[in-house]
This record gives C-alpha cells, structure tokens and sequence, in this order.
C-alpha cells in the first residue's frame, strides 16, 4: 500500500504539485510530513504521481513529481433523485466513488421532498473518498429536473424501482452502465410511464425494497464487481 | 406496496399479533391507525402476516391475523472486524439487512480499536431495515475473537483483504457464501496466515481498497443480486 492516503492537488503542472491549505494541514499537522518525504497524490482525473516534498508548511505544501501514472476512468453513472437527508447523499457518494463512478445526475423527482443540492459540499465527500480508496478519478456531479435527465441520459439507460416483475436483473448491468434510482418513496407513476415511453430497461434489485442509497450502492457494486 | 411498513412483533400466538410500547407509538401516534385498520407484520423468523387491528392504544396494540406466509431466509454470512464507529456498524448493518443477510459475526481483530459491542443496539437497526425493506427475518448478530469465528465459519469462507493479486473476485461469490472482511488497516499479516492456512479463499473486490462497511456491503450485494 502506497502509505495511508492518496492526496489530491489543483495545481500540478511543470513537474510540481501544489496542495491547499486542507490537503497541506492534513500533511504536515495531521500526518507530521517535512521535506524530503514521499506521497502519492492525483490530480483526480486520472493522473496518479509518486513526488517528493520539496516545501512543507500548514499553508501550503509543494511536491516535485518523480514518477507519473495514468489510470483508466470508472464509467458507471447514477441517476439518482434528490433525498432528504444530506448524510444519505454523502454515504451513497462516498461508497460509489470507492467503487467506480464517473457521474452522478441528483435529479429533482416529483416525490423528491428537498429543493436544493449543495454540489460543493457533496464534492468534498468525493475527493475525501477518492483519497481514502487510492483513487484518481472524481466523479462528475450534475444537478437537473427528472425531464432533463431522461433526455439527456435515457438513451439505454436503466430504471430500478419498487413496482415488481421487472425484466431486467443486475446480472444484465455492465461497468458502463447508466441507471435511474427514485428518491424517497419511489418514481411516481407518471416519472415511470415517462421512462417506458422513452425505452428504459427496468431493472429489479432483489426481492426486498431497497432504500435509494442501498440501491445505488448496489447497482454500483454489482455493475463494477461484473457479478 | 403492502403499507409503508412491515411492523415486526415477538408474541404471535393463537391467531393473535400483540406489539410492543415502541411499535405501538409507531402506528397509533405517527401512522394514526386504529382497530379496524389492516397492517402486515412479520415476526422476524421467516413469517409474514397480514393482520387487523382489534385494539390499539400508545402502550399496547393487539391484532388478529387474517393470512400468514412463508418467505424464504437469506443464506449470506458476514464476518466482520470490529469497527470504531458505531455510525459504520449500523450502516452496515441496515444495508445489508436490505440486501440479505443471515447472520454477522463481529470479530475482534488485531487492528480491531474497539472491543465492546453493544449487540441490542445493533438488533434495533437491524428491526428497522427489515420493517423497511418488508423484509420477514432478522439475522443473528455475534461477537467472538478472530480465532473462533476462523474455527466456527472458515471452512470453505472467503477473504476479503488489501494485498493485492487474490484469487476469486465477486462472480465466485453465491448466494450462502461466507466472506470475512477486516477492520479499519484491514487483518493483520498473521491474520491473513492463519486465514491462508485454514483454506480461506482470498477474495478481491475490485482495484480501489474500500472501506470496510463497502466491502461488506459490496459482498453482500454481488452475493444476492446473483439470480
């Protein structure tokens, strides 16, 4: 294991890497690095760099890059409508990236009981979760109305949701897949027409009804893991 | 959907379904039921009922059962480390408890930083996921040392660890497999030893190193969405 954590710096170019003020408080307070010692860091699209600590300070840290990776991107995409609890949306990202994804599209549902989504926040969770899995990839966040998402997204999309005999299972997903997850309460019932009518593959996950972050979690892993 | 919830009561006896001060509150003071009303309960242990309200007070709500069903017990089994946060054991947990779970067995590990669990505590989440999920069966939660749980569920288990370059993936996963998974700084390097040495079969979840309640989680979903 390449020490504890992968970093995640902004600005690498010329052969350096610079990190902020989180990543250089978590290096040098947290972690008790100086100059001269090595770390792993990304550039969180894709890029992965062995460098050495040339300046260390709780400021800011700068790091000469040795050695240079290149990682292939996840390209899983959830759709997922919005849920109440912010906790919810952060355990489901933070999961997910650990697992493979490239986009997550929080979309406005007619059953979603919350209005605003706080992309900053939720992207916070996914460099944390990035780092912690020896990522290099952060997923992209989009922010749309259920319409919009169909449009942009439908095309050989799938949809999970709770109504039963659905005809696709999680054996049919694939590492690129793109599946639609209702919030709390389901897709309505004209959410799920609409998703017909534009040729989504229903998708059933088990035999139990999942709550929306266990089932993306679960789509995730199970698109990822090629069970 | 049956209702919003599946109610779980521990005396169902003589056609009669009497539930508990917590459960009562639930369906009297939030849900506003009273006799007359149909609800569906399980008694955890593989029944489903579906029931009516003969009388229901905030203390104490008895119900008649109109129609009983068998559902089929979920096979899978978790073995795992200890975890500091008991935020991480519940998630844990209900996810799981979504997907299938028959039982989970908490393990001491060596890089375990915690050594009580409070069992009842986690039973309540694991009552919630399945009144949720609509779920009929409960999983036995247990606590041992690593060496027990290697002696008691090793034979033909899975591994779930950090080294790199393990043998089987998720597809080798059934639906009653057995998978270990370690503690924060996954098993120690005597643990995967002694893992090896009893047969444990060494198990890969994808390229990242995921946290533990990912793996856990990741596991339990390959195993059961396998149809």
């Amino acid at each position: 294991m390449p020490g504890h954590f992968t970093f995640f710096s902004e600005e690498i170019e010329h052969g350096f890497a610079r990190f902020n003020e989180s990543e250089a408080k978590h290096m040098v307070q947290v972690l008790r690095f100086s100059a001269g010692d090595e770390v792993w860091c990304t550039d969180g699209k894709g890029h992965r760099y062995r460098a050495e600590l040339v300046s260390a300070s709780k400021k800011e840290v700068k790091a000469q890059i040795r050695e240079t990776f290149t990682v292939e991107p996840p390209t899983f995409t959830l759709i997922v409508g919005v849920l109440k609890s912010t906790d919810r949306m952060e355990w489901l990202l933070e999961k997910s990236v650990e697992l493979g994804l490239q986009k997550l599209v929080w979309t406005a549902c007619d059953n979603s009981e919350r209005a605003k989504v706080f992309l900053d926040k939720l992207m916070k969770t996914c460099v944390a979760a990035m780092k912690q899995s020896h990522g290099s990839w952060l997923p992209v966040l989009e922010h749309m109305s259920f319409k919009e998402a169909l449009e942009k997204y439908g095309e050989g999309a799938f949809m999970a949701h709770c109504s039963g005999g659905l005809a696709y299972s999680a054996k049919d997903l694939r590492v690129d897949s793109v599946v639609f997850i209702g919030p709390e309460g389901d897709f309505s019932e004209s959410e799920i027409r609409m998703a017909k009518e534009n040729g989504l593959k229903e998708l059933e996950l088990g035999s139990r009804i999942l709550r929306t972050e266990t089932a993306a979690i679960a789509a995730c892993a199970a698109a990822n893991l090629r069970v």
